[in-house]
């Protein structure tokens, strides 16, 4: 089989921008944890005072830096973040557990702050002992240069299979005062080979308490990251942060208690805005994508049964594979809602391709016109919609799909 | 991409012989629904008295085929099985009831019977107007020349991408009586193009009422084709029907009330040896398989729990294609068994390759070698075993992994 090795189509033209942001620096090395010629190691150091939220992978079987993730959070305190690519430390037993100690014992050591500061990433191949020994000593030496313009080349040193970097940034006013939201993350879909997939740092200057960065990344994790899919596989890894260095209480910002306070709305919707830009790019860089795929769900009882049945289309094989052969074939669609087990009216169910309605109350649609529809099929960019017809609910999925590039990725990734 | 042709590798070197059962006879036709030069169309003719069972799609867009036999399934009587292939009836609204109601009407003339006494499937292309015209006039003529020794035309004539047609018998005393159970079905996983996809038709010469029938099948259906999938998807037509004829009775065999009785454990343990059997047929015609691959998950909390584990392994794209690469990339089992939602104690995890131990307690197994492991992903059978430690239940899971053969028939199937 061919080795796949192309960037996406979907790839930006031009990356996007992230100025410095007042009170996190980064620095990268090339610690050769796996990969040669690259940088695979990032850290930010954050300013005495940050705060931090994070969502954390579901999983069972949960790799050891999120444990230390998911006990660090329960301060929201941040002074540094130490993130490794080409090995995700996950199932590697009491060795896992120690490498996150050495890690964390140098990172204490490099800007002088206490154990629940500091958050670990690690992303890459899955249980394979990880000798940190290969890079906690560098930690100390990377704190001293860290730079304020560091954020392309951190989002670079997490990659795994990713072919493009994902970069967003945006600002919003908190009053009187204009802060930054600068965000990166990686994933080749939700899976890149050997599991270490989805991380997602976010950094604003905004002065915000935990508990409010909490709130919010709930909120929008949900709509966002949740609403994105490459094959349905959930990592043993994934890992969104959200930090805030504060430095805008120094231009006047005044400090926000409820997330739901009016005065936060436009930062939360600059939030909102930067995940789902950030999300859009990982299934924009699905492995092996030929389409990026839109499935928007409306009808529906509620907005978590449509996007239940949103993302039983998404992670429906048959389906994925139909739209990579560019095959208007709406059957699936039905089919795809019919399994997904949420409240559906089969005699009302309305189906469109793009501008193309193709099945209308249960049945084809009378204008229905194959030729047409297949050559909507041909877009790189695919909008399925379905109206459920039992409700006011909607729900919008982002997806790709499923290819020859996809089987030759995953099967002859250690061949 | 290339045409799938082949025949899969695993197909049968010989079909199993059905002998006639009394009490049940077969007809088929040439109708021309969608195929050319095959028989698409098969009738059962059973005796009066003859009393029924059947497990139906959970799809929320059922076809129009499925709610008429739910309704008929009430009754629990059967006199006339009418199934055709080419077109699945489904999501073709108030035309697809009409359809229904034109093949029942000719159904009930030809064998001279109440309606709810008819059972009717259909498999093939969705969303497409059926013409009953071209096929209801038929049935008459058909049951006039209906033979017993039909099995094995009855189970090609419902065959739609399946690459062999998947039969099985077995034989069981109940009491001083032997009895005769065959059965056959089609499916080349869960899903054949369309959605048409798994039909089961199992007849025996048992005198057993349809109550009985059904608490069997219940049971025996969660631990045969509810643990085999190919792609998870779940079809709008899945359709399992169980016949008694009752011809037992003639010889002897005195009815039975209670499916528990302890007069039947032959008769039950029959059945579910064959409907496995079938199952693993299908599961083995899998689309474009290379390998046949079993899931065994033990130490769970539950029955339930353990087939939810398995059925998480044996869905998971990113494992199904590692083992396509014959990459024995047991990390991956790892994050399927860590995505499923079950209890698992990533500590005490335990993992083995056929015969090879893995990853043991949480991390890789002292003695893994990863030549041993990779030479025994060459093999065409595949065993993969988990203990998730947390209980002392387990479950099988059969599938098959995926390929560049399925993307290939399901991209191009109508190009």
């Amino acid at each position: 089989m061919a080795k796949v090795t192309a960037v996406s189509p979907f790839a930006p033209r031009s990356l996007a921008r992230l100025e410095p942001l007042a009170g996190v620096r980064f620095a990268t090395a090339e610690a050769g944890i796996r990969y040669k010629g690259r940088t695979d190691l990032m850290i930010a150091v954050m300013d005495e005072g940050s705060t931090a939220a994070g969502v954390l992978t579901k999983s069972k079987t949960a790799s050891a830096p999120v444990l230390w993730c998911r006990k660090a959070l329960k301060k929201g305190k941040a002074r540094i973040l130490v993130v490794n690519s080409g090995n995700a430390n996950a199932f590697t037993g009491k060795k896992g557990t120690d490498a996150v100690e050495l890690t964390a014992e140098h990172a204490c050591a490099a800007v002088s702050c206490k154990p629940h500061e500091i958050y670990l990433a690690s992303t890459g191949v899955i249980g394979e002992p990880m000798d940190a020994g290969k890079f906690a000593h560098l930690l100390e030496g990377l704190a001293g240069k860290a730079q304020a313009d560091g954020f392309e080349a951190a989002a670079r040193a997490i990659m795994t299979t990713d072919t493009y970097p994902k970069l967003a940034t945006r600002t919003a006013m908190i009053g009187n005062v204009k802060v930054t939201i600068n965000g990166f993350c990686k994933g080749a879909g939700m899976i890149a080979p050997d599991m270490a997939t989805m991380l997602c740092f976010i950094f604003t200057d905004a002065a915000l308490s935990s508990k409010v960065l909490q709130d919010l990344l709930n909120e929008h994790v949900e709509t966002t990251f949740n609403c994105m899919t490459v094959d349905g596989d959930t990592s043993t890894s994934d890992t969104c942060l959200l930090f805030a260095t504060g430095s805008a209480a120094e231009r006047g910002q005044k400090s926000i208690d409820d997330a739901k306070s009016k005065k936060l709305s436009a930062f939360s919707a600059a939030l909102h805005d930067l995940m789902e830009d950030l999300a859009i790019q990982v299934a924009k860089d699905g492995e092996g994508l030929s389409k990026f795929v839109t499935f928007e769900i409306a009808g529906a009882k509620s907005w978590e049964a449509a996007r239940k049945i949103a993302l039983s289309c998404a992670n429906s094989p048959i389906l994925k594979t139909a739209i990579a052969g560019q095959d208007p074939n709406w059957g699936r669609v039905v089919m795809a809602v019919g399994k997904a087990g949420e409240a559906a009216n089969r005699d009302k169910l309305t189906i469109w391709f793009g501008p193309h309605c193709v099945a209308r109350n249960g049945e084809r649609a009378k204008e229905y016109d194959e030729k047409t529809v297949a050559a909507y099929m041909k877009n790189a960019e695919i909008v399925i919609r379905a109206d459920v017809g039992v409700g006011k609910s909607s729900a919008r999925v982002w997806t790709c799909d499923l290819t020859h590039g996809y089987v030759s990725i995953n099967a002859d990734y250690r061949s």
